[in-house]
């Protein structure tokens, strides 16, 4: 762990890595980050390494330029600005996970929104936003590489718990570690079943208040499924690479 | 083990529970209950756990008006009054899930039954019943929280064996706790299949007599599948948690 | 082992049935026979059990009456005569599998052919024929309980390798055991992909004569596919239930 | 290993088999072969042998008509072929997967060609190339079993990175070793999202040059996934067969 970084705090960020792949949320790309507890223009996030193979020794402390508080920290994450800069516009977010979850994909390609089918899913009750990067940086590698492109998804998620990235794949917010990892696997759910429904017929989505209503009960049992996922993972593996 | 609660059956409870999230009819959420065999006005159901971790001393016994016998016990679903009032309006019913199973959400949300496309969801026969909680209780959480809400689901599912429920998931019942466990694992089969036939062309569905029929023989092959479910748990973790 | 089995054929028997199981062709039903190499008039199947538990000790001799050799022999499979009239019927016949699995019933449901629709299924180049139970035996639970029943299967099945049965599942022929298990998996594999071209296109299907040479070719390199399956068992458990 | 391999290089190749297998983009059958280092007209490739059970000791070197370096080597796969004329047309690749991964085969038998839906797919930025074994063949057994069918599809794959296989399957071309893994796995996944997208509506695929920066931006993160992938195989079973 590099400066400024409990060990605690280190092992549950490692934890909520592990528990992203194997949910199958990422694949050896994606990250999630945490807002520093103390400071709060700082965050903590993995150094370059697949989400399924971090250990607490690899979380970094980044400042909200993107450049790490050690000097000696290894290789980061290019997209870390999307933490960042999200980290800058939305003082409500403590935690945000970037994913590359397979049935969201498709939503961002083809423009449509998520909507929230299900209970599970009512942090999605304002629906998606959307992010094209053509519109803030013409043609790019897709990727978050800047502050500039970062400030630039900032803007286009606004409020909302969850924005899709065309061509590329989704980032989600929350106001806490554990409800981060919830929405990254709702969110992931709760598309593949929008994407069955609509393909069976017209499906009612639940509305606004419903979905707020939803949320908060929700918000009350995320440890439910956080102590599931939890002991999915057995024996954690924290040796040295 | 609470009150009122013998330890064979707390035990072939718990193994329902981890049989359903093993064969994933249940992730985080869900339940699995029986009615209690020495007195029709209780039924067993475990403390607030996830399935895939209930163990026999979760097993508390509950009344109708969702209360424990056990004062002490711990922390309840909130929604075991799901349970509690087919109990209530349906004498013939031994055991009951409730689960948000992949497949059968899409159908729940487009307001489509399912129909037995093949012998093994015979018990589907007279189709799924509907259940849309805006009608009894306009906007809510979508969670059957109270004894209001369950009369209402119970009422929805009728003499049927299935009901969907709109935004949320489903619940089937059963005549005794294996036979309700094959019935959550085939439902689901049954909407992957019947999603995955709407999508080639026109499906000929078991007529009534035929899903009657098949839902009788199946009846006699329960243990064999049971057996296999069983089997695939391993040796069981009872551990304290 | 019964009467009339030897232990070789036994376990080899076995190992189709839990590869089938591994492989994802049967769950708790589902069943693999074996003409008797000795007495065209005998085959071998496991008594009632689900395939991914059977055990060499639980093979049986059944006469084409559905009949086991062995007057002690456990409960049997119900849809045995499902194996003895395709036995008797077509004598190039040495191993049938009948199974449920689940990307070959929505074809069968709406009444579409399985068509060869890349090399590794050449067996299908005649396409799939069609069972309707109504037509031979009116209402029934669906299931091939009878001689009556079974003649009628196999009347349908005719010369080809593979027949639908509607709600239900399928049954596939072939002239050896690992043939016949590496064409239910292949069944199954080409029925996924039939349904996926068939939404996004029109597809080119193998015609008769690649269908053919590919059957020819590929049958010179199943072991290379059995060794795989086989490994993946790791050491077979076949101590009593 | 046979003449003129490398310990290291037949170990690395083995590897590549088998995170190939662990990632499901082979299964009985499909190869993944190398150039030589030290001879660009020869070429390193498994015998006749399932992708998953591949060990070092298993690697041939072969020329480029197909015939095996060391007199002694065991049993070649039919198809490589496939290998040599794709090494004798491009200088530039260094490696070759072939494979029957599945949601690729749809688009390969509706002649639909892959484009990339995500950044992780930059690779198919010219889009896939089309082989129609008919055109060169007629009416064959599907597979590429001559210098002059291997020649075909060398002349169909023309300078892309990827030609899709009518009623076969597909090859992927790279680089390096670790490369061609990489847009194996990644073509079958941009396969999937493709199918996903275009059933929910009109997809924005990458342009030309937002593929070519987003594919010189991954090929610097290859390690990353490749050190997951090798994880995930646990300790390898190199022992004799």
């Amino acid at each position: 762990m590099g400066l400024n970084v409990s060990p605690a705090l280190a092992t549950e960020l490692a934890i909520a890595n592990r528990i992203l792949y194997d949910q199958q949320i990422v694949d050896g790309l994606g990250h999630v980050s945490l807002r520093h507890p103390d400071d709060p223009a700082l965050f903590l996030l993995s150094c370059s390494r697949a989400p399924g193979l971090v250990r607490p020794e690899d979380i970094v402390c980044y400042r909200q330029d993107g450049s790490s508080l050690d000097p000696q920290a290894p290789r980061p994450y290019l997209e870390r600005f999307i933490h960042a800069e999200i980290y800058r516009a939305r003082p409500d977010v403590q935690a945000v996970v970037h994913s590359h979850s397979p049935s969201v994909i498709p939503f961002a390609c083809v423009q449509k929104p998520l909507r929230p089918i299900f209970h599970m899913a009512g942090f999605l009750g304002e629906g998606s936003a959307h992010f094209e990067i053509r519109e803030a940086g013409g043609d790019t590698d897709m990727l978050i590489g800047s502050s500039y492109l970062g400030e630039a998804l900032a803007r286009s998620l606004g409020s909302r718990s969850c924005v899709l990235m065309r061509g590329h794949g989704s980032t989600v917010v929350g106001t806490s570690l554990r409800q981060v990892v919830y929405r990254a696997v709702y969110a992931e759910a709760n598309a593949r079943l929008q994407m069955n429904a609509q393909a069976l017929g017209e499906p009612v989505y639940l509305n606004p208040r419903e979905a707020q209503l939803a949320s908060d009960a929700n918000d009350g049992q995320i440890d439910r499924s956080w102590n599931l996922w939890l002991q999915r993972l057995g024996a954690l593996d924290f040796s040295p690479a």
